[in-house]
């Protein structure tokens, strides 16, 4: 199905919606947008302009960049929709009312995926009276042109089908598509995010690090190599690598870990007002220097010859 | 007084000394090296030869490599050492006895740093008689030659002038030092590396992803981040960047994110027989394609390259 997937409709054209519909126009796809913000338009012109050398040839802005109709009422053109992108407010009622009309007036088979980072999508399918078998949740990375994860959550009801449409029109993009196999809340990546965050909320607002060498045991340690090799990975090299590194390290250090897991647990940061205060108090501190204008543009600079650098490295297929 | 650090003696020669001693003779070091392991100078030897392009220039080889003594006993060495770094095995006793020769025999004032990645000093210098107060643990990350963080991590008697000449010395050398101000289990790196593993362990365990996708959900989404921006300017750049980037975001995700961390709270990896099993067979399935015996060399190399990306950014200097 994915080959067959050339007309892409995006609705919600705000931080997510934009990076999504500049990254379907530069895989050569016709993108239908639709967002009722003052001004939407042109953000989106701009953005386009900016985003684009970042990911495709300067050639090929003519040709392609234009392929997109932003329209106020998407109503009439949802059938020429071949896949959804919904980018719209995270809000239960809200997207329930969307997928209702979503699924009435797509054509039969066509995959409709959210963005959302935080809803399930049995949560808003409950209207839809057509196939709530082809919704799914499509979770990107801000940006979404620059960073490949999607994380695939289908909800009960979900078709294989669907689920697989989906994941194939991710990686035709260039995307790096996961599937989770069930619903949880923060699907993976954010409960990953959150467990480290956690640990790092508590270590600074207890005084043992500042927050800015906090973040410099991740940047210039576990990061550099969380940026190549993912946990299982990691520890398998650290187990001296092989088919039996994996079960070596935890052999060697489960012990060890299972005493920092006790004391983290005891440890763990607690959200209440003092520690909070604490925290966001150390943190604004760490980074009163930085240059806030050119950071974002910065970051996706090294982002993206970070990207290149690992795309250099073919025999490490291994690499994702 | 990192200036007047010429002569470093490294104990043990293992996988993390190899890696220390080959840094300080390519900072133009003069290197005594002790491990009684068979084989060992040997296995440095070839070492130093397949390091030092990595991270030094091909002409200094002749100049600088040889610049080392491999010694039986170092005993009758001490008194030349400007600094210690010890690498020994990861044993009480061990340290102890080895900590209590090292305080007796090295110059007054001399700094002696264990890599030590799970003793905190305060369990080892029990017998150290004339100054305590300068040793401290200087733990690396493994390669120590590639990447950057130290951790220095005093014990309650480690005095002022041998923690900044600790992080002078390490920072002399192009290493990112961070400082603990107290002793806690795991240091600050290995929790939060634990942090993270708990919940990946428990994700594959439970069937919720595969361990191949958990591992793309770091490496091609937030470990792309992870290695320019920690968790907290990670997080000010998630609440839109600026001085009060950070308090948005826990502002506007904090009620969703404690629900994330009740759900993986409820569901910690338990360590029990049949997780464990799974888990590792897991592993095992995700990198059974792995070309182990080119892996290492490719990683350095990537590695490398990454850092040097970041180095480029002069104007990123936020991103340590
Ligand atoms: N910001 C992130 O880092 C991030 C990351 C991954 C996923 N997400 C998810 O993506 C979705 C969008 O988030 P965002 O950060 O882009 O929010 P945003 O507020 O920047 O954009 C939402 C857009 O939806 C528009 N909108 C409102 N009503 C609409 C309607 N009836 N039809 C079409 N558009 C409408 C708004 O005008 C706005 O431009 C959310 O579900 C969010 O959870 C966000
Ligand atoms: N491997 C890692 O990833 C890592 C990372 C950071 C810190 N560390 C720490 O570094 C230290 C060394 O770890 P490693 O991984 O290099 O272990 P290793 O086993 O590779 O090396 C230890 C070396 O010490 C030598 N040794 C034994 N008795 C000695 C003596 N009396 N005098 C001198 N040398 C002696 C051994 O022969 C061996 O070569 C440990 O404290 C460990 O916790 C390890």
């Amino acid at each position: 199905m994915s080959n067959d997937i050339r007309t892409v409709v995006v609705i919600g054209c705000g931080v997510i919606g934009m990076g999504w519909a500049v990254l379907f126009l530069s895989q050569g796809l016709k993108v239908i947008i639709t967002d009722p913000a003052e001004g939407a338009e042109a953000r989106f012109e701009q953005y386009l302009q900016d985003a684009w050398p970042l990911i495709a040839a300067p050639e090929e802005f003519d040709s392609l960049s234009k392929n997109y109709d932003f329209v106020h009422d998407v109503g009439p053109r949802l059938k020429e929709a071949d896949f959804v992108q919904e980018n719209g407010p995270e809000r239960v009622d809200w997207k329930t009312e969307l997928f209702e009309t979503l699924d009435k007036h797509t054509r039969k088979g066509v995959v409709i995926a959210s963005s959302s980072s935080g809803l399930p999508s049995s949560k808003f399918v409950g209207r839809c009276q057509t196939d709530p078998s082809r919704v799914l949740i499509g979770h990107p990375f801000n940006p979404p042109h620059l960073i490949p994860l999607v994380e695939v959550v289908p909800h009960p009801g979900t078709s294989q089908t669907s689920i697989q449409t989906a994941l194939g029109f991710y990686r035709s993009l260039g995307k790096k598509p996961i599937l989770l196999r069930q619903e949880i809340p923060g699907f993976v990546s954010n409960r990953l995010q959150a467990a480290i965050n956690n640990e790092a909320y508590s270590l600074i607002s207890r005084g043992i690090v500042s927050a800015e060498d906090l973040d410099a045991a991740v940047t210039s340690g576990p990061g550099l190599r969380w940026a190549l090799t993912g946990p299982i990975a990691t520890n398998a090299l650290g187990g001296g690598g092989g088919p039996e590194g994996f079960g070596n390290r935890i052999e060697r250090l489960g012990s060890a870990i299972r005493g920092w897991e006790e004391d983290m647990l005891k440890h763990r940061f607690d959200w209440n007002q003092e520690s909070l205060a604490t925290l966001q108090d150390q943190a604004k501190k760490s980074l009163q220097d930085v240059d806030w204008p050119n950071m974002v543009a910065e970051r996706d600079a090294v982002l993206l010859k970070l990207l290149n650098v690992k795309s250099d490295a073919p025999s490490m297929a291994w690499i994702v």
